[in-house]
C-alpha cells in the first residue's frame, strides 16, 4: 500500500465534506429550506440512474455521466454557487471556478487530479453525449424543484418565463423527451400564477 | 415516448427528495451539524470514485458499487435511521426498512423497481464484492467523520473502542487495506482520548 498516495486521497475525501455547507438557490420540494450541493448531486446521480433512458444520441456510458454529475459542484466549496440568473456573477464565474479546481483537484494523487479534472471539462463543455445528459438533468432537477413548490424562489428572485425557458432549452441538447415535459411544466406553471409570464 | 412510465419516474424522483431530511448521528467534518442522508449517499459514491483502487476482490463493477450505494438509505424515508449502536432500534430494523421499500421502490415502473429493490438486497446481503465494498465505504465514512471531530458523538452516545472496532472489523471484508488505515485511526482516537478504551 502507498500510504502517501492513501494520504491524499483521504484528505481529498475529508475536503469534499464542505460541499454539504454550499446552499443553493433552490428548496426542498417541501419547501422547508434551501438545498445544498452535495444533496443537488446525489439527486442528479441518482435522477441519472432513472433516467438515462431518455438520454439523446443513443446509448450512453452512464457510469460517465454520473461520474460527472458527482464531481461537477466540487469547484463551489471555492467559488461559491453562482445562482443561474445572476448576470453579474457569471462575469468572473469562470476564472473563479477554474483558480478552485486547480486547487480542490490536485489535493488527489497526480493521476486522479487529471481524471476529475477531466471529468469536469467535459461537464462544462458540454460536447459528449455523456456531458450533454448530464447538463440536462442539472437544468431539470432545479426546474422540477421550483414547479413543485410553486415557484417560491422564482418568485422571491423576480424570474419570468422567458427566462426559465431560456435557461432550460439547453435541455433539449441531452434528453429531448424531457425538454418537452420540462417545457409543459414550465407552461402550466405560467397558467397557474407561479411563473410571470 | 411512455407518459405514463415517465410520471412514475418523476413520481419517484420527487419522493426520493425527502432523504435530504432524514438526520444521521454523523456530524459535518466541521461539527457544525448532523449530516443527513441524501449527503452521506453522495459522499459514499464519490468516495467509490476516489478508493474504488483498494476494493478486495480484485477488479469490481464501479457502476454497480454506485449504484448500490446512492439508492441504500432510501428505505430510512419511512423507516428512518437507525443509529449503528442501537441494538433496541436494530431489533425491528429489517421489518421497518422492507415495508419501506416494497413502498417506495414500488413508485417506479415495474422494471425499474425490481432493479432497485435488486440493488437494495445486494447491498444489505454484502455477499459480492460491490457490495461488500459498497458496505466498507458505509462504515468507513462516518468513522473518518468521526475522528475528524475528536469524536463528539462518540463521547455524545457514550460508545467505547471495542464498538467501534466491532462495528467497523467488517471493512475488511470490502476494503482490507482500508481497514488497516480505520484501525491506525481508531487507535489514535483512543490514544488522543476522543474514545473510551
Amino acid at each position: 500500500m502507498d500510504c502517501q498516495r492513501l494520504e491524499r486521497q483521504i484528505a481529498f475525501v475529508r475536503e469534499v465534506d464542505k460541499l454539504k455547507t454550499i446552499e443553493r438557490q433552490t428548496l426542498l420540494t417541501d419547501a422547508s429550506r434551501q438545498e445544498n450541493d452535495a444533496e443537488h448531486s446525489w439527486h442528479l446521480a441518482l435522477m441519472a440512474l432513472v433516467l438515462g433512458e431518455y438520454a439523446g444520441g443513443g446509448n450512453i456510458d452512464l457510469l460517465q455521466v454520473i461520474r460527472m454529475v458527482l464531481v461537477h459542484d466540487l469547484v463551489e466549496i471555492d467559488a461559491g454557487d453562482t445562482y443561474c440568473y445572476d448576470e453579474a456573477g457569471y462575469a468572473d464565474k469562470a476564472l473563479r471556478e477554474t483558480t478552485a479546481a486547480d486547487r480542490i483537484f490536485n489535493l488527489l494523487p497526480p493521476d486522479q487530479a487529471a481524471d476529475m479534472r477531466a471529468l469536469w471539462d467535459e461537464f462544462e463543455a458540454s460536447r459528449t453525449p455523456e456531458a450533454k445528459f448530464a447538463n440536462a438533468l442539472d437544468r431539470l432537477q432545479p426546474l422540477m424543484h421550483n414547479v413543485f413548490t410553486n415557484g417560491l424562489m422564482w418568485k422571491k428572485h423576480g424570474i419570468v418565463g422567458s427566462q426559465v425557458v431560456g435557461r432550460n432549452r439547453k435541455i433539449a441538447d441531452g434528453a429531448p423527451d424531457l425538454w418537452t415535459v420540462a417545457r409543459e411544466m414550465i407552461e402550466k406553471a405560467m397558467d397557474d400564477g407561479h411563473l410571470a409570464p
